[in-house]
């Protein structure tokens, strides 16, 4: 998907996604997403349906693209002083903002896509995330779990919940942190 | 949904639900699930369309209610003797089939339907799973983890994976299961 690779900045395909992209966004705040066409998007975009067909080929791969770009973190993760609290601060504002109404739109039109590419990425953003975490904890001397261990102990059940039954409550949220934690510390692991 | 709360057997609803999920399957043998539509569907089920759009509103919560009734288990877990190895062999088993092609689809149109239900279901099915796991392993007297830290430890990543990135080959099954056995054993969790 070439909207995926990320076209050259400026370019006449930049041009073009930035103003799919941004007719899809302003379709979704006056209509139902399962009302809109790629019909409509094409006239809100000043661009022929054809050039959308050509480009992602079915309104499933275009949303999933736009989700993917939305679903881009847009901040570095905060910077606490303390690897286990960037951690946990960052889990938490993630539990948050995946389980709310736009989040769950966007994690389904990834997830709709017949082309896993855009879920590829999305778990890439978040593998991101904690590596800047991870450097950072690494940068002062402290212990932190590998990146991986963090995706299967804390980003896994967050998304799970989310997805199949009901989003973890902060507590959850802080005792899976902690559990991440005490792979690497000597003391047993505090809730 | 009625459908999903499972009409009562062998009466005029049951017929039709069984009828309507017999003809989707086959319709999907034989072509692609994006060309299926409700009035194909009518047709194959000798139903009218308003009654599937009356039962079920539209193709994405038909699709659903199918896949939660296919994801359905057939079968208990395998009893091996021995609680870990009985988690090891259904968490490998779980792992392949979801990570098949029908397996993906499945969860695919499950997560679709704008009703959470369905996924909700899911959830429960692999819970049930666990819990005869669980209740052998406490018949035998031996220690077995929370069905919940199974639940957060063992299925979340195997499905976040398969939903997001690669399946989960079995060396890291293994791990996820000897981690959630590690729980409770007071040894060091062998990998």
């Amino acid at each position: 998907m070439a909207g995926r690779e990320g076209p050259r900045p400026g370019g006449r395909s930049a041009r073009v996604q930035a103003s799919v992209h941004g007719a899809v966004q302003a379709l979704m705040t006056r209509m139902e997403r399962a009302e809109i066409t790629i019909p409509m998007i094409a006239v809100e975009a000043g661009v022929t349906p054809s050039t959308i067909y050509r480009r992602w080929g079915d309104i499933q791969e275009l949303l999933a693209d736009v989700a993917v770009e939305r679903l881009k973190p847009d901040m570095q993760p905060v910077d606490t002083g303390n690897g286990g609290k960037d951690l946990l601060a960052w889990a938490e504002q993630y539990a948050e903002e995946m389980s709310s109404k736009p989040g769950r739109e966007m994690i389904r039109d990834v997830l709709a896509a017949q082309d896993g590419s855009g879920a590829y990425q999305c778990c890439n953003f978040t593998k991101q995330q904690i590596e800047v975490i991870a450097a950072r904890a690494a940068d002062r001397g402290e212990a932190f779990p590998e990146v991986d261990a963090v995706m299967d102990r804390v980003v896994s059940p967050i998304m799970y919940r989310i997805l199949f039954g009901e989003a973890p409550d902060t507590a959850h949220v802080a005792r899976l942190v902690s559990g991440a934690m005490g792979l690497v510390s000597k003391a047993p692991a505090s809730v």
